[in-house]
């Protein structure tokens, strides 16, 4: 029995600039951009807007790939949670660093990451298998 | 004085068969698939899910090009949010039945349509201009 949610999603961005970024995306939607990603040490191609009022975790990306945006879904239990969306049809293309990137039928990608929401237990769905 | 909100998601997808797009959709993400769009007369492009808990809108759109995601903005305000996005730098793509395509400084495509969610007054943002 494990359990995931959609966390949130990421904002692919193609840009040189990822404060600028980060500033029209926090602007548009009314988020904070936090300092999470600016602390000496911390990855440089990330910047995380404070979306905790909607339950949700809102983090741009600087890609090299065409801008896009992209799910995460947090799980409990990684294996199981992939194991489960490879029954329904999606496909592994790959771990990089602490999470799966997969590949739905339709062809979006999304990410399967380790749960971090607080209340995660409560706001989850819980699967049999 | 108006406000807005991410209301949710469009999961596009390129494919002929929306309804397995769905059936893969609700069951990865723990949203049933309403039957909003199948009645007679309605969109036969669009399928909804029920992320109500979530206070998310997430509905996939039978696309022609490829398959991605886009965020939904929702106001109370149409004219005062495409120009408070347009301050930000969004450019407006078209105006579309009855919502707004826009395109951020990064290049996602968005849409910003008229506030449906029923506790919009108190989930929404407000902006002085």
């Amino acid at each position: 029995m494990h359990k995931s949610r959609i966390s949130g999603f990421i904002i692919d961005c193609k840009t040189d600039d990822l404060d600028q970024a980060a500033e029209f995306w926090g602007a548009a939607l009314g988020y904070d951009v936090t300092d999470e990603h600016e602390q000496p040490g911390s990855e440089p191609h990330y910047r995380k807007l404070d979306a905790d009022r909607d339950n949700l975790h809102v983090e741009l990306q600087r890609v090299e790939h065409e801008s896009r945006m992209h799910l995460d879904l947090e799980t409990d239990d990684l294996d199981a949670e992939v194991a489960r969306l490879e029954r329904l049809g999606a496909g592994r293309i790959g771990f990089v660093k602490r999470w799966w990137v997969m590949e739905a039928p339709t062809g979006q990608r999304f990410c399967v990451v380790l749960s971090k929401h607080p209340q995660f237990d409560q706001l989850a769905k819980k699967w049999s298998s």
